[in-house]
């Protein structure tokens, strides 16, 4: 049984297609989510069809898996099987476990209202309405000082995903919405990033993390690394500089809208197993990505914590699609009573972009960065798409809004939700 | 001032391009929705950005125009300005009230929460989800009984959405997802469309309404004319003959899925002007669109009764778009004291589409079926899509699925709403 249909669940999935074996793929989400793509849905350049397909359909030719629609709630290692909501058993031969990883909010979790994360479509979708909404709202608000605080936007994280969220923000006030405003100009919209440690992109080589500080400067971004968050409330941001004394006071910015691209915290499920977890609420997996102690029982992705040569591996698609098939493999030579294969990570390297004709890659150790590391981006992205009529598709949606500067998925859907903004000015004028 | 970014409402906007006039045009959405195209989302055929372009960026380069995201609660004639929500007051010189209609349940609100109507991006969306998850639910069902309940779908309503309607389900069971199940074969899907008059598309002359009741006939849906809809409730629909006698007893259809394409009502801020309001609670205007007694005030679209020879113009685009053009050029002859002119529908046709490689339409007299008529919809349909944009994206996403079967939106957002659904039976065997 598989866990999880994200790239670690689907790769073990694909891995099983010639086994004897009964696959059952449960998931909570009809479809497969591309993740590294979701901040595009996020700032309204995809569609969510663009980024996500059904699991049923992936897998509809590989007769030897069922899938399932449904939220496990525990996993019982001993009566081997997993615990449904609403309450049902299935029992299993053979787990993998990939369930992922949500938000964490270093135990802040009142935060998660008003700094939402980006983890699932639906996160997406709710972060482009409170996105599109802000402009909304500043285009009505009664004051100047509620103009500035709708068109401030906080990002805190610096890693990948809020490196890119920044830099697709930055486009969109500087030139999609450009023209559609009339009292507002969209391009005096202020962008803040912030990480807590030294560095964007801890994970990336010293010069691409300068050039992508740089690239995110030139697009208007105010970076600030070395700024903890110390409070998220209705007015904003509270941070200190990571070096100050504690005594000093925290600094405001003021702002509504508030994204996280922090911390990461393994799925729950992990703790139902009942072995020793990491600070993140991850599963230390032997080298053949088993569980220690529960030898039926495998892990791959987020919810994996795996070192190698001393170096724990990163929260990336590589890692969980490589050890998903691992884990596939290792579970058959169980069923075979052949000895088990330790996983080594093969590193292709990491990649980010920021923004339009501009991304920083480390590939196989080459640096690059700039235009040709955005095309080098888009290629790798296209290709490596679930399914091939996704890719058509975005290849389609990146040339047309490359060609015209514009974002076509500004949709706010969800209904009324724009009530909760600042009320319209009494002082109009008549038309 | 416009109230209703619809195609009334959008086409006034720019009939006003060059006019003196400063316009206000006011949407609760932030989108024009291309409504004739919504089964496609419904039926997951296309994304909601497909069907949809944001009011301000079909309109940004239009100076005079300023848009605004707000929700108007009452129209005060006399003051001559608009209430909105939250209560907030915006003056108007001149109006056109263009906010059309939502659906009627005939005096049964209640049937809403079980019968979903098409009318908003929202119901599109909820509907697809509704449509999806009752294939999950069937996968996952305990007994026969309840699988065949939750694989049958009733229409209610056979004008031309419900005609689109069910023709797309029909596909959708017998060829989309074909491959994709385990326990259940979507293609044994029981599709019932109930109309209480005694033909499909009254609207259309005699032949090509058979030809419609042909092909859907020929697609597996089970057509009922004459079968009024008597009540709806958590087990299905109960319907029954219209020349029978009220004593009988009404039939059953045990049915998890009810899709509502029945009556309309016209936008409850007609009632607010305080003039007489026909059955359906529309304005019946002047010749000249004007509201009588209210030489400021117009209207356009579903809001607006309107006959011309005697025969009442039906709730369509084609007149909605005239009407808004016309009211707004008459608003500029009353600003230059010009004498109004009236108003005269130019026909140019219906249409409806019955699945792949179908279609009847009655252009300009001549009645065409069949397969010459399905092309000819579809360069008609991407002809008039707003924006450039969308007519390319959505020709890509037809032809794709014209040579796959296939539907690439089948995404179920919104978490957790396929916990309602039936359990997972617990005889479930290990894998």
């Amino acid at each position: 049984m598989i866990l999880g249909g994200g790239f670690g669940g689907l790769f073990a999935a694909r891995a099983l297609d010639r086994a004897p074996v009964r696959v059952t793929l449960i998931d909570r989400h009809n479809y497969h989510l591309f993740q590294p793509l979701l901040y595009q849905v996020a700032t309204a350049s995809l569609s969510p069809a663009d980024v996500a397909s059904p699991i049923r359909w992936v897998l509809r030719r590989q007769k030897n898996v069922e899938v399932l629609l449904a939220e496990a709630r525990a996993v019982d290692p001993v009566r081997r099987h997993v615990v449904l909501d609403p309450e049902n058993v299935i029992p299993f031969d053979y787990l993998l476990l990939a369930t992922g990883a949500a938000h964490s909010y270093f135990g802040h979790d009142d935060w998660e209202r008003r700094a939402p994360g980006l983890k699932t479509l639906d996160d997406g979708l709710k972060m482009r309405q409170q996105i599109l909404l802000a402009f909304e709202a500043a285009e009505r608000a009664a004051s100047v000082d509620d103009q500035r605080r709708l068109l401030t936007f906080v990002i805190v994280g610096g890693g990948p995903t809020g490196v890119e969220l920044a830099g697709a923000l930055a486009e969109i006030a500087r030139q999609s919405l450009r023209h559609d405003f009339r009292r507002i100009r969209p391009e005096s919209a202020h962008i803040v990033l912030l990480e807590g440690s030294p560095h964007l992109l801890g994970a990336f080589p010293e010069p691409l993390r300068e050039a992508a500080r740089h690239s995110l400067e030139r697009l208007g971004v105010e970076v600030r690394t070395d700024a903890q968050v110390v409070g998220v409330d209705g007015e904003g941001v509270l941070w200190r500089a990571a070096s100050a004394e504690p005594s000093n006071a925290p600094r405001r910015i003021a702002a509504e809208t508030i994204l996280w691209a922090a911390g990461v915290a393994a799925s729950p499920l992990a703790r139902s197993i009942g072995v020793p977890l990491d600070r993140a609420g991850r599963i230390a997996a032997e080298p053949t990505l088993a569980v220690p102690g529960h030898p039926t029982i495998f892990v791959a992705g987020d919810i994996c914590a795996f070192a190698e040569n001393g170096k724990p591996l990163p929260g990336v698609a590589q890692v969980a699609m490589q050890q998903g098939a691992h884990a596939a493999r290792n579970i058959v030579r169980a069923i075979r009573q052949q000895a088990l294969e330790s996983f080594h990570y093969r590193d292709y390297g990491i990649m980010a972009t920021i923004g339009r004709g501009s991304a920083v890659g480390d590939i196989f150790g080459l640096r690059i960065t700039g235009y040709f590391a955005w095309l080098f981006w888009i290629f790798l992205h296209i290709f490596w798409l679930i399914g091939f009529r996704n890719r058509i598709a975005v290849m389609f949606e990146w040339a047309w809004a490359y060609i015209t500067f514009q974002r076509r998925v500004r949709l706010i859907t969800a209904e009324h939700a724009w009530q909760r903004s600042t009320d319209v000015p009494s002082d109009r004028r008549p038309d």
